[in-house]
């Protein structure tokens, strides 16, 4: 009903779409885009894993960020949530809609590393949203749940959390650093962050529970432990945090991010203790960091402690509403 | 980083996506809504379907329109495009984005319909936007393509065309009618259109190749003799026109929305003669109209005729961007 662009649907749909079918054709891929639906071919014995997230400017990225960034992080927090169920991600479907027709979208890099191809799309005009599907498969009954931990499982993470949080905080100028490499790496780590899909895959087998950590794990991690039906318990000083971090914000700060933040897309796991040096051995391979920052027991609720005491962490993470 | 709602996160997703939850637990649904992504399971030999369209406030539907034509839309242009394709649609997700939380969707009634469950999703706040996505299945290699249409190959339409366009056009008062029963049948077209899902499942291994009418048979048309690898000839004359349409505007004007107007959500199929009969048979078992208005043949573009004479259709149907 608008007419707000010069490019066509076609053109839009050609130029956004394109991202990884300049690869060899794909026999998963029986048809990709161009018909009404795409139709894919899963391996035998596997089931389908589909994850749906959507990105709406000034609420999930700051007006004017760089859409490279906006669509790599669309891609990631759906990579993120195969990574947590173990899936193999192949395919995409995405839905943009664009303010105009004029921007370019980083998706190609993320798509092509991961060797996921675009197979359907549709491109409207409106405010700046992105929504991205992500399909996958998984063998037939082992995808990680979060509703799998046992009590004893000690509670791990992979790299790193709250250096998201401060990136956009330094993107939104809401705090400072004359250390120009210390500022560039964080904000890395909200442009562009990594979802750990190689680990989520590894765990598979070895986690008895996973989830990703898209809200701060003071938000998502009570969410595993109600679906397992079990406590938790967290021992706020064994939080992994980056130096970059820690050389922005003094020590409080940083753990309140690391704890409320979000948008980190790490991986957090529960794993029985006979099984940890496995998962060590599986996160060394990809030089990932592992720490284990708790436990899971009978009961309900998650505790929070810092050097023995009681810790009061944030009551929730990010909550799109609040 | 708004703050504009009363409702958080979890409810909102509760609320809207319940539609199909409410529903015994079924076997093709390993892990739902609730975990970091959907686990389902296809049948043995088929292929995965999978179709995404988002709708926008003001682009694909009046601000102001009603909730439930809003959802039911949003579902019924997805199921349309699998029943393009002559799959079974199976399960939903959708991503959300409402300006408030205090919405309702018209959601259920057609998943209900069609037996598709939800399976995931995603609510932000922002200008209303919904996409769904669909996916289901088809019998390993059967589903019906745009491209494969041959020379010789009759053109066929379900339903009537051009009532959609009209009914946006007495929702928008730029067309009015003393009858309200007319009113109301064309508008229904429009807020609550119906896909073919059961026709294009029952036309597979009959038809040749089919796509649905999103845009207009003059915007859609072409599309598929191009991916075809051939010509299509239109007979104006022979558009399946509804008594309603007819009763409302000028014949004229009728053939114009029919061709361009766009939103019937009809299946367009082509069919070699020999078996246009057991089509015929088909759509008669689901009390649908089936009207042949053209054929295929070798060559490229599109003719339009009207009484033997040269017809110039509208250049193109709805795009988005134009």
């Amino acid at each position: 009903m608008a007419n707000d662009a010069k490019l066509g649907e076609f053109e839009l749909i050609d130029r956004f779409f394109a991202w990884s079918n300049s690869a060899v054709p794909r026999p998963d891929v029986i048809l990709g885009i161009g018909d009404d639906a795409a139709v894919l071919r899963l391996p035998p014995d596997t089931d389908l894993v589909a994850a749906v997230d959507t990105l709406v400017v000034g609420r999930h990225f700051p007006a004017g960020s760089d859409p490279r960034s906006i669509g790599h992080r669309a891609l990631a927090v759906n990579l993120s949530d195969l990574a947590a169920m173990g899936a193999t991600p192949q395919w995409a479907t995405l839905a943009l809609t664009l303010p105009s027709a004029d921007r370019s979208c980083g998706l190609r890099a993320l798509g092509d590393a991961h060797g996921v191809a675009s197979v359907g799309g549709d491109t409207t005009a409106g405010p700046l949203t992105i929504s991205i599907q992500v399909l996958g498969h998984v063998t037939r009954g082992s995808g990680l749940r979060r509703g799998g931990a046992q009590p004893g499982d000690l509670v791990v993470v992979t790299g790193t959390l709250g250096d998201a949080g401060a990136g956009l905080r330094l993107v939104l100028d809401q705090v400072s650093t004359d250390d120009r490499n210390v500022a560039d790496e964080l904000i890395r780590r909200f442009e562009y962050p990594t979802p750990r899909v190689q680990f989520g895959c590894m765990a598979r087998g070895i986690a008895n529970a996973a989830m990703d950590l898209s809200d701060g794990l003071a938000g998502d991690l009570p969410k595993l432990a109600t679906v397992s039906g079990l406590a938790a318990h967290i021992d706020v000083g064994r939080l992994p945090l980056s130096q970059a971090l820690r050389s922005l914000v003094p020590l409080e700060r940083a753990r309140e991010w690391a704890l409320s933040a979000g948008d980190d897309y790490e991986l957090l796991v529960t794993v029985t203790p006979a099984r940890v040096d496995d998962l060590r051995a599986a996160a060394s391979r990809l030089n990932l960091t592992l720490t284990v920052i708790g436990e899971m027991h009978r009961g309900t609720g998650v505790s929070w402690t810092l050097n023995g005491l009681d810790f009061q962490a944030p009551a929730h993470g990010y909550d799109h509403f609040r």
